[in-house]
């Protein structure tokens, strides 16, 4: 049986945009063998008609307004990866929904915060909404938690979720270097932006982290409740202090669902070396999931670039181009979509490591240790290096499991003590799996 | 809109099958939210109908012969878990997909014995054929490379494919046990069968890797033709002494498509810790796919047992019941299926590890150097522990790259030196990511 070619339009040619239709030309024939159908780009728009992508698309009509592709006659399926959570990416994909076309985007902003109308618009129209490539690149996360472990009830979500911060925390692990000479570096090599914020701030990892959030737990991504803590304090330090103790500082997206809500938020934390979230290297991502009955799940692979991020974009198109129904775009029906606030951060309970800059001076460990045993806080190990008698020295401490409310008080009574110089530094410990 | 619910048989109730109707019971409302119906179980068939399962299935009709599931009235979907590639698992699944009656199975000696006339069976009725859960138990590894990495082209596939085998590696490089002792206590705990040379023998994996070759190269799948080592003879100085040069031992199935058709198949290796494949530990499964434009994917999770194989199974009867039109069984059309003999297992070209008992005597070393060099191979290092002027010592190298067939023949002749003691160990060393 032959199907006539699925006609697609391609808003965005940037760097994925361009390799997306590079590889619908390059890969032609194992496309149209796994989706059962040719897939022809039909209409493109982006900012630049004439620059050189490297893939020849004289064939597409052009749009100067990429909001049309919407609506434009022959179109059958609309990507969208010009990005932006509000202005023409929104317009394009509420307008296609609405519209009963279906979208395949990466653009994880726009579904972090609009994911729950977008998600509406999808199913009064029937139109799918794919978003593999929204989170974790090359990886297929979102088909996983979808399809892969559909009968799974998940009980936690806990990924590296933005490839620049564990380039940047992997790279001072492995130089010794801080964290701003690492930042400049990347951004000299193209793996962070120009304003880095976004990135290393966690706001990024947070909203993947949302979306991963509402797929596994049926809850309505909503990024602003999110807690969110970047990688913009750790140090050489801390680095270099954690791999003493036989931790690597990794920034985590964790996410629990339990009587109480969603639990859990994007922060820095010390994993256990040997853990699986502990081994992945530079801009690499990974997510680990627990699910029953599954057991625990893990998947690592590159989370940008645009050849992972094209492999995403493609298989949302093959899927398409397959004719399958399409899945619910957070794997339940939009209207049951639950609300999701995230619990209140003081109330994680975890171990804590604490770094302290102290004046070097007898008694200083012994204040230091009655204001944790004061909220109730049980030191699991200490560390200092070198004496400096009336100097700074650097203090190391981990605490057994405590609520980080605890934690948070003894720290602001150890910042006031007289040979305490500065506020400390704290970071959750990962515990178990 | 509310869809009748899928009616599906079950044939065969063992833990798998008990699982999954248990699943099918507890996670309802979850599964009809991602599936967009209900799943009713409204057949079975099984040896004992007596037996509890901790399931109720009174609701269901009772067949004596499983086959009569292929046929019998208001079944919708066949779930195929007694295993076997031939009589009623066989009989059914044919008899299923003859009759355009979809089938789901966990059966990879069914599948990798007759994947393509099964295939083409599928084809033939427009019927799917489901088989998530006949690799890497609960790892979503079907889905990935058929669906998820759907517009990729592969070039190699390399995993941890069978639980029971690096069960019995861990707990022998965690304890420093011997083989038999470890496999015993692996009988005793279920992790190994009564009869376990279809596990440890590297058949199973086999079969694991004909199908992943299969739906990452488009070659029909071929068991016979792949080349395929135990791990019977490994031994606890193996795992020592590869753990003193770096490297852990691993049963791997290796799969590459070259030019020259396919190479790889399956062999314990030594793998150098860090690697991704290091990692895994116990009854462990994990899939590393290399593939244009995604660069490396990994997923690890657990390779077998009940809950991870029901997990696959349900993912699969979800998909079906959610209406996509069937993926091609091997992503491709069946008649698009390649011949897919395996290269020489002699042309491989890679660094070994060789392992010899020696006469701890003046010159042995450079007769076994000497013999190496003749046939063109280096040696990278070299390890000999103790002295027993007289004895026997085992002495331990490994080598640059070399095709194995000449590591072969230099073995040969070293084995035939006076002054050593039995045929050398031989291992492949994997090199690279």
């Amino acid at each position: 049986m032959t199907h006539p070619p699925l006609r697609i339009a391609i808003a965005g040619l940037g760097t994925v945009g361009a390799e997306v239709a590079r590889q619908l030309t390059e890969h032609r024939d194992l496309i149209a063998a796994r989706a059962g159908r040719a897939v022809e780009v039909v209409a493109v728009s982006a900012r630049d008609r004439a620059k050189d992508r490297g893939v020849d698309l004289s064939g597409a009509a052009w749009a100067q307004d990429p909001v049309a592709l919407a609506t434009m006659d022959g179109v059958e399926l609309v990507v969208e990866l010009m990005g932006g959570a509000q202005g023409p990416a929104r317009a394009l994909v509420e307008g296609a929904l609405q519209n009963g076309r279906p979208v395949v985007t990466a653009n994880k902003a726009l579904l972090a915060e609009h994911g729950a109308a977008l998600a509406r618009a999808a199913e009064a129209s029937g139109a799918a909404l794919g978003w593999e490539a929204a989170v974790a690149g090359g990886i297929p996360v979102v088909q996983t938690l979808r399809e892969g472990l559909a009968a799974n009830r998940v009980s936690s979500i806990a990924g590296i979720l933005n490839g620049t911060c564990n380039y940047i925390l992997t790279r001072m692990e492995a130089e010794g270097a801080g964290f701003a000479d690492v930042l400049k570096d990347a951004q000299d090599l193209g793996y962070a932006e120009a304003d880095p914020s976004f990135d290393v701030g966690g706001v990024d990892a947070g909203h993947k982290l949302a979306l991963l959030a509402a797929l596994g737990f049926g809850v309505a991504p909503d990024t602003g409740a999110l807690p969110i803590t970047g990688i913009e304090s750790v140090t050489a330090a801390d680095i270099a202090f954690a791999g003493e103790l036989g931790y690597a500082v990794r920034l985590l997206g964790l996410a629990e669902h339990g009587d109480g809500g969603l639990s859990g938020g994007v922060e820095p934390c010390l994993v256990p070396r040997g853990h699986a979230l502990a081994g992945p290297q530079g801009p690499d991502n990974a997510v680990s999931i627990a699910a029953d009955p599954v057991g625990r799940v893990l998947l690592v692979g590159p989370g940008a670039g645009a050849g992972p991020t094209a492999s995403a974009v493609l298989s949302d198109i093959v899927a398409a181009a397959r004719g399958c129904a399409p899945a619910a775009v957070f794997g339940v029906p939009a209207q049951a979509l639950k609300p999701g606030p995230w619990a209140d951060p003081g109330a994680t309970v975890a171990p804590f490591y604490l770094r302290l800059s102290v004046t070097d001076a007898p008694g200083v460990i012994a204040a230091v240790a009655a204001a944790l045993a004061g909220d109730g806080i049980s030191i699991d190990s200490f560390l200092q290096h070198g004496r400096d008698p009336g100097g700074a020295v650097a203090v190391v401490l981990t605490t057994h499991e405590a609520p980080r409310a605890a934690v948070t008080r003894a720290c602001a009574a150890i910042a006031a003590l007289p040979t305490v110089r500065e506020a400390p530094q704290v970071l959750r410990i990962l515990a178990g799996a």
